[in-house]
């Protein structure tokens, strides 16, 4: 036990409390970055189990003012749209890339998140031998679907919705079970399509 | 002919000359910049020629503060050490890495340059089955070179020397011709090695 001095216990106690607060508020805040988080973890545990290295690429910034004078601060930037998509690496030999997008509608995910730019990108992967696909979460209902990049470019040429169905989704994709390790399994449901 | 009202036309041609001398500066400071410049230019033609697609991995940035009053400025962030290598894609269906180093020596590449995670991620890269290797240019020179990782990495544990020297390099790696299209073909190169 701990012996604060008068006082002290209760500032802890207080600050932790709102300290938990706000997290909960950023969990919240942050469920598209939740999603990333849980990607990465996935990764890494991929790259422990010598089983796949794929990295995320980092958000391109465009620096434009850095103050040298204070250990090369940047003083003035702005993050800049990814032309290509997130995550990228190698896999049972193979080129594999992917965009992940998580969404709060229980009904659709947004094409405009995606970016003309990605789109054909995913495109070159596969016209080149790799292996493309998004990787899909529906926050609100705790599911994650892979969709091979060839089915949703299909879907970008044949329909004129601005959105990807859930129910579309769900039959074309493949459902991915949240687990402990690895949390969000992609590469099981890979090996189904590209192997 | 442009009619400049007296004077204008010399204060113009003084600012031109100035801006040239800046360039000209610039330009020596920042031959690793340069290098990368090539290296950006080659891969675009690479894309344009639908032979492979590779990118860059944009440099982490840590970032720490962000003024969303003025439109998402960041106003305080890092540069942070890249723990993979800054270049990777897809090559004739194999998955493609390498790290691209510029050095102002004439003897050697000093192996500080390339970090501990980097030699880690190209071995990782080799144990997958995917084409790695380092870029290396002598900008003095004007000479640049493909390293097979396998070599380079073979030196590492071998050698407790410092850096690679030129001579060492030269007789294990591949001369790349600088030429207008592609700037810098080093695809050729892989095709010996690795196909």
């Amino acid at each position: 036990m701990i012996h604060y001095p008068n006082g002290v216990k209760k500032t802890v106690q207080t600050k932790v409390k709102q300290n938990l607060k706000k997290l909960s508020i950023n969990a919240y805040k942050n469920r598209g970055m939740d999603f990333e988080k849980e990607i990465n973890i996935t990764n890494q545990f991929y790259l422990e189990t010598n089983r796949a290295v794929i990295t995320k690429r980092p958000t391109p910034i465009n620096v434009v003012k850095v103050d040298y004078q204070r250990g090369a601060k940047i003083t003035q930037a702005y993050f800049e749209k990814q032309s290509t998509t997130d995550y990228n690496g190698i896999y049972r030999g193979k080129y594999i890339d992917f965009e992940a997008k998580s969404t709060q509608s229980n009904t659709s995910l947004a094409i405009a998140n995606i970016t003309v730019h990605q789109r054909l990108h995913l495109q070159r992967v596969l016209d080149h031998g790799g292996i493309a696909f998004l990787l899909i979460s529906f926050t609100k209902k705790d599911e994650v679907y892979v969709l091979h990049a060839k089915d949703f470019l299909q879907f970008m040429v044949k329909e004129t919705r601005q959105s990807l169905p859930y129910a579309w989704i769900k039959s074309k994709g493949k459902r991915i079970q949240i687990a402990f390790q690895p949390r969000i399994d992609y590469l099981a449901a890979i090996d189904q399509w590209f192997f």
